[in-house]
C-alpha cells in the first residue's frame, strides 16, 4: 500500500517545480495525470537528447500519465474540468492569473468539485507588485539571496549549481499538497495551496536571515567555510580535498589531536566555535598547512578513526559509485520512447520500501485517448472530433 | 483549523535537519514536544548570541515546547515511552541505531503505540558501509557531489552558502511523516520513516546525475551559467550585475532585441539552448560587452518590459525589503527567554492564508513540568523526584 494510491492529481506543471512536485506525489501512489499543452511541456526540448528524448524531461516525469489538450479551446477547457471533477488535487506553475484567464481559476473548479485541491506555485505568490514577474531558478538563486552567500568575497557572481530555487519551491508544493490532503479529511472539502518560489528559497536560507535581523551584519559569500562554525569548511591535502565539520568543542580538541598540534589544544581562545571565527589566524593556516601534507586518505581514515564528521569531495561520477549509494535501489532506470534512461529516485522510504515508482516517461499525449475513454467516459467519436479538430492531441 | 492540529510529535531531534522538519510540523499545526539531552540542543550554543540566546536555535524552533530529560537513565526512558504512548510522531537525527542501543528502537515502540510514526533521519541512512559515519551538512554537500557542481573551475572548492544538505534532507522528512499519516489514515497503523541526508542531497542534483548517467560526461561547475539552458546566468552592468534567464527561442529572440544585437538574431547557429551552449563564443562575449554599457536599472526595465525573466543579484537586507517580501507577514518576530528575534516563516499556505506559527521559542525545559503532570499524569511528588534525582530538567 501507498500514501496517495487513492490520490488523483490533475497536473498542469511544466519544467521544474511543478513537475518535481508531482513526481514525489508519484513516487508517493498518486495517480499523476500531466496535461500539457500540445507543443508538450517544454522540458521535452531540454538537453541533452538521447534519440531525441530530453533526459531533462526524463528525470522528472516518471510514471506519470500525459494527455495533450490545448487549453484555449473550449472543448479542451471542457476536458479539464471534466477531469477536474473526477480529481482530488489540481496542480498549476503559471503565473498568478493565467488559469482564472482562461477560465479555469480556482473559483471556478471548486463549485465543480469542492473536494478539489487547488495547488499554485509562482515566481513571487500572489497579491504583491512583483507576482506577474516571470521568474527562472536563477534569477529566483539572485533575489533570495543565495547568490550573495555563494562563492568568495569579491569574486564573480556564483549560482548554487543545481536547481535549488525550482526543487525547493517544488518540496514545499508537495508539502503544501500533503498538508491540504490532511485537512481535508477533518473538514472534507479542499482548498487552495499557494507557494512562492522566492519565499521558498528564503526559507532555506533561514539562518542568514535570523543572522542579518539579529546583528544588523550582512552575509557574503565565505567558500566552503560556514558562518557560525569552524573548522567547517574544505582543506587541500597532498591529492585531494578533504572537508570537515567540526561542530563541538570535544571534535575541536580530537581534530587538534589528530593534526598533532597541541599547541591549538591549549589555546582558551579556540575552545568555542565563535573564539575559532574571530581567531581564525590563530589556527586555520596551521591546520592548513598540516593538512597538505599528507593525502586526503590518510586524514579521511584518520579522522573516521576519531570519529569527526568528514569527507571527500566527490564528482557527480565518483558520488554515484559510493557504497551508500551504489549498493542501494536508488538509482532507476526508466524507459522514455524507448530509451533508456538512469535517473535519481526517491530518498522517502516507508518500512524500510524505498517509495519509488517505477513507472515509464510518457511520450507527449500517450495516454490521451485512454484518459478521455476511461475515465471520462467519452465514445470513439466524441474522441476522433477532439483529434480532428486539433483539440487533443 | 489548522492540518496537522490533531498530531502529537515527540521530537528527539536536534541542530539543524530534523528541527527543520519539525519546525514545518509545528507550522502546520502539530504539538511539537522537543525532548532534548539535560544539556539542551547543541544548537542552543551556536552563534550568534543576544543576551545569551542563540539566533540559530532561535531561526528553528519557533512554537515547540521543551522537555530536558536524561536518556541514558531509565526513568529518563520511561519517560519517552510514555510520551510515545500518548504522540503519533517520533522524530529522530541520531545516528543509525543509538536509540536501539538506548532501548528506545521502533521495534521496542511499536509495541508501545502501535499508531506511532517513527521517523529517522541521518546521514547515510542504514545498512550500508557508511551508516555509522557522521555527517554535518557540508559532508553532505561535499559527497553528494554539490560542491563538484557550484564554484568555477579550477577555482577553490566552493559550498552552497547556506545549509541545503541538512534543509533538504530536513524537508524529506517532513514529506515523509506527511505520507506516513496519510497512510495511517488507510491502515490504521504506524510506519518507519527513514530518510538519508546524502539521498536526499542526491535528489536535489537529479538532473546533473541523469546527464552524466545518460552522456558519461562529469558534470563541473559554471559559475553563475546553467547546464543546459544560455543564457542563464549574470552579466556585469555598468553599476551591478544582472542575472537573464532564456530558456525559450522567443526570449532568446527579444533579448537579442533588448540588446540591439540583430546579427544574434539572424545566427541561425544561436536559435536552440544547446546552440547557443555549443557556441558561445559567438554571442557570450558580445552581449556581455554591451551589458556593461548601461546600468542594472536599465536592463532590468527593458527586461521586464519584454517579459524576460531577470533581476538583480540581492543580499540578504536587500532581498528582505523587496516588494514580494517586506509587505507580507512572511517575516515573524519570537520570543525566546525574554529576547525577540526576526525569523523566516513558511512558505506554505492554505486559503490564501499563511500556515505559520507565532509561538515562543522555548527555554531548556520550560514545558518539563507541564507535560509530565497534564500529559503523563504524574503527580507533585513524582516530578519533583524526578528533578531531584537529575533525571529531568
Amino acid at each position: 500500500m501507498k500514501p496517495l494510491e487513492s490520490v488523483r492529481v490533475i497536473d498542469l506543471t511544466q519544467i521544474l517545480s511543478g513537475p518535481y512536485a508531482t513526481q514525489i506525489l508519484a513516487d508517493l501512489g498518486a495517480e499523476v495525470i500531466k496535461v500539457e499543452p500540445l507543443w508538450g511541456d517544454k522540458a521535452r526540448q531540454n538537453g541533452p537528447m538521447v534519440d531525441n528524448r530530453s533526459t531533462y524531461f526524463a528525470s522528472l516525469n516518471r510514471g506519470k500519465q500525459s494527455l495533450a489538450v490545448d487549453l484555449k479551446n473550449s472543448a479542451g477547457k471542457a476536458i479539464v474540468e471534466r477531469l477536474v471533477e473526477k480529481a482530488d488535487v489540481l496542480v498549476e506553475n503559471f503565473r498568478p492569473g493565467v488559469l482564472t484567464n482562461l477560465g479555469l481559476g480556482y473559483e471556478h473548479l471548486k463549485r465543480q468539485n469542492p473536494r478539489l485541491i487547488y495547488a499554485a506555485c509562482s515566481g513571487f505568490g500572489w497579491g504583491n507588485p512583483d507576482s506577474a514577474r516571470p521568474a527562472l531558478d536563477v534569477v529566483i538563486q539572485a533575489m533570495a539571496g543565495s547568490m550573495s552567500l555563494t562563492g568568495t568575497p569579491n569574486g564573480d557572481p556564483i549560482k548554487v549549481g543545481f536547481s535549488v530555487g525550482d526543487i525547493g519551491a517544488g518540496l514545499y508544493l508537495a508539502l503544501g499538497i500533503m498538508g491540504a490532503l490532511e485537512l481535508r479529511h477533518q473538514t472534507g472539502h479542499g482548498t487552495r495551496v499557494d507557494i512562492s518560489m522566492l519565499e521558498s528559497q528564503v526559507a532555506f536560507l533561514e539562518n542568514a536571515y535570523a543572522r542579518y535581523f539579529a546583528t544588523g551584519e550582512v552575509p557574503g559569500p565565505l567558500g566552503s567555510r560556514h558562518a557560525v562554525m569552524a573548522p567547517f569548511q574544505a582543506f587541500a591535502a597532498q591529492d585531494g580535498y578533504v572537508v570537515v565539520a567540526v561542530s563541538t568543542n570535544a571534535h575541536w580538541q580530537a581534530f587538534c589531536g589528530v593534526l598533532d598540534l597541541p599547541q591549538l589544544v591549549n589555546d582558551d581562545t579556540l575552545t568555542t566555535a565563535q573564539g575559532r571565527i574571530e581567531h581564525r589566524s590563530r589556527w586555520e593556516g596551521m591546520v592548513a598547512e598540516r593538512m597538505l601534507s599528507e593525502t586526503a586518505q590518510y586524514w579521511l581514515e584518520r579522522l573516521a578513526e576519531n570519529n569527526i564528521p568528514a569527507g571527500p569531495i566527490y564528482s557527480v561520477a565518483e558520488a554515484s559509485r559510493q557504497p551508500a549509494l551504489a549498493s542501494s535501489d536508488f538509482f532507476v532506470n526508466v524507459d522514455y520512447g524507448g530509451v533508456s534512461f538512469r535517473v535519481v529516485g526517491t530518498p522517502l522510504h516507508f518500512d524500510r520500501e524505498r517509495a519509488v515508482l517505477e513507472g515509464d516517461v510518457p511520450e507527449l499525449g500517450t495516454q490521451t485517448e485512454a484518459v478521455l475513454k476511461n475515465l471520462l467516459g467519452m465514445d470513439a467519436n466524441a474522441i476522433h472530433n477532439l483529434y480532428d479538430q486539433g483539440v487533443v492531441r
